[in-house]
């Protein structure tokens, strides 16, 4: 057996035109188009394995993958061979690192952190095109918190979970649901911060779609309580839109890019 | 003669699709754009002026305009109204209110605010392509600063204007050039807060792109100076590409919008 180096790579990219992170056939993916980077580079065409596989229209600060590379290479030449042949997308591999094998991308994770940016303002927004979710009304921040409040810790999330989700058991525990304020001209920004060891699939936008009515005033918060112990997903207020959600951070015991 | 209505608005726009903000023919601009949304509510087909002529690709977060229109409109309503009929270009009235008639937003204007944004890191920006300038290596905040404070004042500033610019006399004063950092993930994010009552054409992009080669290392700060001395074109450092600079704020007498 030929010996591999495996890599940590630490990806920012803008979902805007992706058919989300997995490989498809005939679809433009994240992962597909840096593993043709990756093929460009070396000549065992490796598959990346990553911590989180973002929708469609999800965006990543930090999503974090792993490869297993025939040569070793050093992690900036790496990262700057691969940021060459991933022109013009808009993805960047902003951190590369040498991991010892039995570092993985998705199992070793222990914290996922995602961030979901809402802007509450009257006027279309303009640089922030497909980058925030955008509502014309005004949002109640506290009444938002205290729908919030009922979500943390764990539960049984049937509520807030798609139909078609893949993980065996609908039981998780949310470690962080934080929404912080920030000026925005003409309007106002609130920032989801949402951490979590594992999520499921769509349970950000399905927290923020349905705190979005609290905040609008068309749900009272308990009512995000009622919903959440009904295990339910007809019970879900909503299921925000794609591209206000980044996938920020990964947290693993060892940081491997530090 | 008819009584008319003059409405200051407040305009955001994203300079990257346009050919600058002032009208021309067969050419996409932002003055072009807004007079066409007007045209659809006002049968007068009123036209704009504005606080400042931003070059194509130059973005705006405040610009200000006013128009003179057949009837008075609710502020609220015009804003709206503009808003829905320039859909779907990436402009957006942020703000409108009635005005006197002897307010005019380039005449009355007192000061202009410019930012600019530079990103230094290594890897391509993802979530700010055609926002921000980016360049790949590290600069020197504090040579920056020190570039920058001679220009601060009262000066000719032949140096840094485009040799097309149109102003009576290049003597301006530079009220305010300061540079603040800002966090970027895998590098730095540079904001170049520019103030003066107006500014000659190109002055803000030469005072950058010269600025950013002092920060490199190439040019000494003393050399601004020189450079300010000479009162000649040719010995400017470099234009910044257009993309990072905001017209950010303009300030009146009297706030049209408080």
């Amino acid at each position: 057996m030929t010996a591999m180096s495996r890599f940590a790579l630490k990806i920012e990219y803008d979902g805007g035109p992706f058919h989300g992170w997995q490989r498809q056939p005939d679809l433009t993916s994240v992962q597909g188009s840096i593993e043709q980077a990756l093929a460009k580079i070396d000549p065992t065409s490796p598959l990346l394995a990553a911590a989180g596989r973002t929708d469609t229209g999800v965006h990543a600060n930090g999503q974090v993958a792993h490869v297993d590379l025939a040569r070793d290479w050093d992690a900036h030449s790496l990262m700057g061979a691969l940021n060459y042949h991933l022109k013009p997308n808009p993805i960047a591999i902003v951190e590369a690192a040498e991991v010892s094998e039995d570092f993985h991308a998705r199992f070793s994770a222990t914290e996922r952190h995602y961030v979901f940016r809402l802007i509450s303002r009257r006027a279309p927004t303009v640089h922030d095109i497909g980058k925030a979710w955008q509502v014309r009304h005004e949002l109640n921040v506290e009444l938002m918190r205290k729908g919030a409040s009922y979500l943390i810790g764990q539960h049984d999330f049937t509520t807030f979970r798609a139909i078609g989700c893949q993980a065996k058991s609908p039981i998780k525990n949310l470690d962080m649901l934080d929404i912080t304020e920030h000026t925005y001209p003409g309007g106002v920004e609130y920032r989801f911060h949402v951490r979590a060891r594992s999520f499921l699939h769509n349970q950000v936008r399905s927290f923020v779609g349905t705190l979005e009515r609290v905040g609008a005033g068309s749900w009272t918060p308990e009512k995000v309580n009622d919903a959440l112990a009904l295990r339910n997903r007809a019970a879900c207020g909503t299921v925000s839109p794609p591209h206000g959600l980044y996938l920020d951070h990964v947290v693993y015991p060892e940081d491997p890019f530090f």
